[in-house]
């Protein structure tokens, strides 16, 4: 799993056009002001352990969230971010648990962009050190997480 | 040398604070509207050959901007695209070459964010089928590019 997460003043998207691996009953347009956008790409890897690299991308999420002191979180798929991805099937599977998972507890209001649309939107970052992080998570080691806050 | 192309309505960025490895000399905020922006990662195994892999990048911008029928180009330094870094002073020497590349015939209007500097900015993408493009740019091998055009 590879994660872009990013402390916006402003997350809006809208779903343009259907790729032929668009999910279905999807909320089309939406947007968040004050919000964490969590890019995500589901790697093949991930395949052997949907269920676990979703809770520790969850729990990332979570917790750079309240480093952060936001309450809004928008999880955005973002396959530009990997060169070796996941199926369509098990992407929109992992998305929708790291969503499930991040709501849970409802501290947060969570809110997820549809898979496999042509979507535009709009996206300001705050730019202070924190406002841009990314991560890789990877399946099995216990929560093994490589971690980068580096921005150039 | 990876690349994320966003064909965009807005591009505005805003220096606010040095990173240990920020370059001096800088446009400290800029915007561009109905620009191509692109975000570059120049990575260690581009150290091989910088003229080379800038060229070819600047060949691969300046070819989708005519595709789009774009005349402004914002060059945009994007550490978050790889995890295999090159050197601060490699990618700056890389991203000047992109830029002086980009502009050398006179077509295009060309800038270019600072890097090594926590940037505030805000993008928006088209989201017509052909506004979110990645490569892959390797050193050596004539022109070996890895394109991505799927979007999810
Ligand atoms: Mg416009």
């Amino acid at each position: 799993m590879r994660l872009l997460l990013i402390h916006s003043d402003n997350i809006e998207y809208k779903a343009q056009k259907k790729t032929p691996v668009a999910e279905e009953n999807i909320i089309k347009e939406d947007e968040m002001q004050e919000a964490l956008t969590a890019f995500c790409a589901v790697e093949k890897m991930d395949e052997d352990d949907i269920a676990g690299v979703s809770s520790k991308t969850a729990a990332d999420i979570l917790e750079t969230a309240k480093q952060l002191g936001v309450t809004n979180i928008m999880i955005y798929p973002y396959a530009h971010l990997s060169s070796d991805l996941s199926s369509p099937a098990k992407a929109v599977e992992a998305l929708s648990k790291i969503e499930d998972e991040c709501r849970i507890n409802g501290e947060f209001t969570v809110k997820r962009a549809p898979f496999g649309w042509y979507k535009s939107f709009t996206l300001s970052c705050k730019g202070h050190p924190l406002s841009e992080l990314s991560r890789t998570i990877t399946p099995g080691e216990e929560g093994k997480t490589e971690k980068k806050t580096v921005e150039h």
